[in-house]
């Protein structure tokens, strides 16, 4: 028999319990023996719940059990999380989470103690929930180098984008309805400005270029300056706005950053929608690829975390999930990094031409029937430092967003 | 030193050896070893190819090198490939393979010997090309129950299928002009009637239910009936058409078939076009997961064998791919399996509307601006034999497309 604790009876704990309830039989058919939760760790008493016959108070308990062989963290948070985790992997108890914050974190260091340890710390649910995307870059796409991995990874702010465009509604008026509706928290600031996204594009970049992308370098832009306006010309040019999470390998460096962006029909991250997450890779000799799914949710994360637990208790005492490298990923600086840009601008086409050609060269123009005293440009492909150096020169400019690169 | 011998130097077999050779260091790298191929086997000689260093005629000298420890079978057709595959598993070497025919037919066998002699027999590539879908049913969807398994899993039909969308042209042109970019074969029949897709959705459903899926048993219906008018009526309901192979669960019955269907926009394959193929997942627990990218062409789908090549060095004398159970998955009758239909009728709305509502029912109608002298219903959910007798009984009936379930 497999012993299990869960750290957190939450939103994923209890799908934890769940997902491990309702499919007892092929799970216990897929791992070769009996998965059995032996703990459930919360502060918080659940009187007349099932889980009330599992659940204690101390960790201690857990830790000093010697029958508990894989902990499944998911309380979110660093701390007590990373302690709570080292101490685990440092006991050869194999964890699995979905929490990116402390993989994002302290990651790397935790890796190298389950290798050491001979045991594994495994987080698939930490990048895009239910759908597999880890373990595919680690174990299938091994004959590729990827020069590009690309995600909507945040399934509240794809909703509100999605909202936004199909309605032409307010930013603020959609994020009140998507709190409404518990696709949003009361305090939204991590999705809409962009930092779940970021961590969670840290670590995918991470595993895919095995070399260690530190979060906190990665250029960050959120989605709370997106208008209806925006929405409007994105439409009239068939595309739409994601906030998308990008690394990418140009001329033997990298760039990472999460901005929001203009998408084609030709892209296949054009229509994914509403919550679903969707991670885009290029490979050198694959080509395209993509993965899509629910990106978050109580019961597809659960479903990634749990199939984690199944990999953890086939490999009980076998390192299997591999760290990448500690060297640290040069990034480019963001001001090198190059796009088209479509570039809103005050007044009057005709009246502006001249302004804009002698700041911009010849450009393509967008104007849309119900948004008037405002037209917008297509610029050619610019570095940010080259935009800004433009856009300083001509006062009329309203706003600007990257067409995805 | 890994030590492998290529059997067929077509387009895998070519694209084997360029993936091998162009990311050689990070290949090595993820093996911890090098890999190096010691034959390719082939009937043809390759004067001034570089692989004429390393090319044999002859199997034996293969089979009886104690070196070779992975044999990649990359020449399609079920003989030889199955007496070498075998010799290969029995003689303790493992296989990688991209050939559908051969693990549909013998896939259950030729997995049970890789599990005695405790090697691998692994075939990412024969279903999807390129795309990760083996591996992540098998090691990445374990905390679930799979009741839906459909795909875009032929990128020939799909490129005809978009191109008579898109340009309101005719089958038969389209082919040819397939035929002439190298997209369609000269002889098409395995695509276009669908045995392809066939072969694949009969391994992939094996896989995620567990149970064994004879091809033989799956009701396929292939695309050279489909004409420019069907595309029109799907065009004006918003919806695409496309070779779908499904194998779903419902009410503890399976189902199993390969047909022509209509996607609407709610589903993430209704914008999978042109030679990309996409692999739709359901989970109890996971909800919704897709997996896109190229399902065919030389580097994709080498991409994929050579991901197994890795998984095998890096396991050469440990079963990692299990296999699936022996037990035949007893599949539905056909004439049980339920969808809504589209009905095209000939005739005038008006002058026929009594006759069709003595049929079907109370039933919507669709009608094209330029398809003339016709109409089309939408029926509601209609078993095929329910159908049947129906249709029977309305001579004036045209042809029927099924929704997708």
């Amino acid at each position: 028999m497999i012993q299990i604790a869960v750290l957190g009876y939450g939103t994923v704990g209890s799908g934890v319990v769940e997902v491990i309830n309702t499919n007892h039989e092929s799970i216990n058919k897929r791992v070769g023996q009996e998965v059995n939760i032996k703990y459930v760790l919360d502060l918080r008493d659940f009187p007349g719940d099932p889980v009330e016959k599992v659940l204690v108070h101390d960790y201690e308990i857990i830790i000093n059990d010697p029958e508990v062989d894989i902990v499944v963290e998911v309380m979110g948070g660093v701390e007590p999380a990373y302690t709570f985790t080292k101490r685990a992997l440092q006991a050869g108890k194999s964890v699995c989470t979905s929490n990116k914050e402390l993989v994002a974190r302290h990651g790397l260091e935790l890796l190298k103690i389950a290798e050491e340890k001979n045991i594994n710390y495994m987080f698939e649910a930490s990048c895009g929930g239910g759908i597999p995307i880890i373990r595919p870059l680690h174990s299938s796409l091994t004959a590729d180098e990827i020069d590009e991995i690309s995600g909507i990874l945040n399934g509240t702010t794809n909703y509100i984008l999605s909202k936004m465009q199909a309605e032409n509604a307010d930013f603020e008026e959609v994020l009140k309805e998507a709190q409404e509706k518990g696709y949003a928290e009361r305090n939204p600031e991590a999705d809409v400005e962009g930092y779940d996204a970021c961590r969670k594009i840290a670590i995918l970049s991470s595993l895919a270029f095995g070399n260690h992308v530190n979060y906190e370098e990665i250029y960050t832009e959120g989605i709370t300056k997106i208008t209806v306006e925006d929405m409007k010309y994105a439409s009239a040019l068939d595309m739409s706005i994601k906030l998308l999470a990008t690394s990418k390998k140009e001329n033997d460096k990298f760039y990472a950053m999460v901005s929001p962006v203009l998408v084609g029909t030709d892209s296949p991250l054009y229509s994914v929608n509403d919550v679903f997450n969707a991670i885009f890779v290029h490979g050198n000799v694959l080509g395209d690829a993509m993965f899509y799914g629910s990106g978050a949710g109580k019961l597809p994360t659960a479903s990634a975390v749990v199939g984690d637990v199944v990999d953890c208790a086939k490999h009980l005492h076998e390192n299997v999930m591999t760290s990448w490298n500690s060297e640290k990923l040069d990034l480019m600086d963001i001001k090198e990094v190059v796009h088209p840009f479509l570039v809103r601008i005050k007044g009057k086409e005709a009246e502006m031409a001249d302004a804009v050609k002698a700041v911009f060269g010849a450009v393509k123009t967008v104007s849309v029937p119900d948004v008037e005293g405002e037209f917008a440009i297509i610029t050619g492909p610019l570095s940010e430092a080259e935009y800004e150096a433009k856009a300083a020169k001509l006062p009329e400019i309203i706003s600007r967003i990257r067409f995805k690169a």
